[in-house]
């Protein structure tokens, strides 16, 4: 089923309200899941919202909490999330280095204590609102088995980049390794196979069953000690003649900027109770370099000339952000998808709370 | 053949000092060089010479300029390489953000009017040899098919990440795409098939032969136009099920963050003559986030459990840095190996310039 954003958004406000966030607070969530919802990205959207209410219960996510700016330099800060959600800690560290950058050129922020924070995109769309080039990374639980490993560990580490072009920037922002748990999820849920090498079993077989998957990610995620196997590939796949060890760094390269420069967990840590997700985020300023509209426009020429490059018979060449804007203008006008069961959820919801559903 | 890594240098650096460059510069020259092949990536190391000087003779590189800023911010530089080697260009910049962000927490670097700069990895040592977290990315002849596309476009564009950790940092560098031009280059000259998915043809039908890849590889660097097909495959390989569109978004954030930050040319157009190579450099100071011990115990830890992990029977699991710092201890000690065709040439040009060849 479909509804209107504006409803969606009236309804999402009023629960996180309802569930202890201040008025800013719960703008600026229902926001972070409308937005996701409106591109497309449905897996960090609504349907995320019986899954956060229940950390709330259970202490994980503390409403109240404010966050705080730990230390900050001329082109960094510290932020401590103070176990609140990630995207309100996320917002205030991002619009404090938007303003640094505007000084320096470049400037960081390191979010601890966090939980999690969203897409990934949504930062970095911040930074180009301000005409600005951003990067957001967090880590996450771990579902992800290293080069010849037969274990996960790493998380699957979501890395967002954009950068200012038309008609629309240009916007990567996705899992490193080879597709999200949410993908697989989907494929679970169809009951459909796995149509790629995207995941594998304790003896790092390629696993195509997606409910046998799913059954391995779960027990992943979510079990400490030395009993679980398998898990997502790196990008590159199950053999290292492919350079999966390529996708392992880059999984690696996320760990040490999120996890352990803000001495929280890595994602191999993040798998009992309180989840202790770190996450790192950078802006900088394209105007110090040259003039922003030649740089959007040299941007823009590159992205075309991608796009109209001689390609297979049938099949199109898309860039990073053309998914996501297609979605977005459609969405704009016909409202978001709801699936059936995140539709039973939101109801539930509603009768606690006593909030109506759209 | 083995020689000794100080032979090496000495013969280098009389080489750059007859080719033109200054006593500093021929020094600096000479340690990229010689530290590349001493940590085996001999792709990088002193192979390359006969066509830095072929290079030089031609005017692409002029070993009488002098590498300019242009502009500076506390946090960030754009140097001009002013049409001389990438190395010295891109050791200034990263002298100069390493200094500012001791004061910042990070800093960036962007050169332009660039040429080859030897591994991505010298100037995240650089950094890391001042305590500091680096990254270094280039872009490079047009070798990378997007994905469905049919011709290459994108540049094999490297991404060098350092990081403190006992008893060698970590240390990824390494290009973008599924595999190195050079590592499809070694195969040729073997005669052994490719053992993955690495190349396409202008059908993008993987291609197995390393010569014809080689081939392919060789018009698409150097031909301007549309008569050329192929090329190497993003990471992912060649089918869109497996994500290579990943690899392709990670490629393209290098060409925006070097060719258009630069304002120099995107990868497909360093085609002709003259490189107009472009580089980003940045460097973030990590006693900014914590105690830079803790982190480096927090980091050695980590990459020691992944190495640790259940693993397929007769496999190892390496993290990046492992192969290159074994290979600098053996080469340090036993010598540099030099394959027989860059022996030739070294001797024809020590004939040339009336050097002694070690």
């Amino acid at each position: 089923m479909r509804i209107q954003a504006t409803d969606e958004r009236h309804y999402l406000v009023e629960v996180f309200t309802k569930l202890g966030f201040n008025h800013d607070d719960s703008q600026l969530l229902a926001d972070t899941l409308v937005d996701a919802d409106l591109r497309g990205i449905s897996s960090h959207g609504i349907q995320r919202l019986a899954w956060y209410r229940r950390m709330i219960k259970e202490g994980t996510i503390i409403p109240q909490n404010k966050a705080k700016i730990i230390r900050e330099l001329p082109g960094s800060v510290l932020v401590d999330a103070n176990q609140n959600m990630g995207q309100l800690a996320t917002v205030l560290a991002t619009q404090k280095i938007i303003e640094k950058a505007k000084k320096t050129g470049v400037a960081i922020a390191v979010i601890r204590n966090s939980n999690h924070f969203g897409t990934a995109g949504y930062y970095t769309r911040l930074a180009l609102e301000a005409g600005l080039v951003g990067v957001a990374l967090t880590n996450t639980r771990p579902l992800v088995v290293p080069t010849n490993a037969t274990q996960a560990f790493l998380g699957s580490n979501a890395f967002a980049f954009g950068f200012p072009a038309s008609p629309y920037p240009f916007m990567f922002d996705g899992a490193t390794c080879v597709v999200s748990g949410g993908k697989i999820q989907v494929h679970a849920k169809k009951g459909e196979p796995l149509p790629g090498e995207w995941a594998v079993d304790k003896d790092r077989q390629v696993v195509t069953d997606a409910q046998e998957a799913e059954d391995i990610l779960a027990t992943a995620a979510f079990t400490e000690g030395e009993q679980k196997g398998g898990g997502v590939l790196t990008l590159g796949g199950s053999n290292e003649e492919n350079s999966n060890y390529k996708g392992m760094g880059n999984s690696i390269v996320i760990e040490l900027l999120t996890g352990i420069l803000a001495q929280g967990s890595i994602s191999a840590d993040t798998v009992s109770g309180k989840h202790d997700f770190s996450q790192f985020v950078m802006v900088l300023n394209p105007a110090f370099f040259g003039d922003p509209e030649v740089l959007k426009k040299d941007a823009t020429s590159m992205l075309d000339r991608i796009r109209q490059l001689e390609h297979i018979p049938g099949k199109e060449i898309w860039v990073p952000g053309d998914r996501e804007y297609r979605l977005l203008a459609e969405n704009k006008e016909k409202g978001v998808t709801i699936d059936e069961k995140t539709y039973q959820e939101m109801k539930e919801i509603g009768t606690e709370l006593g909030i109506d559903v759209p």
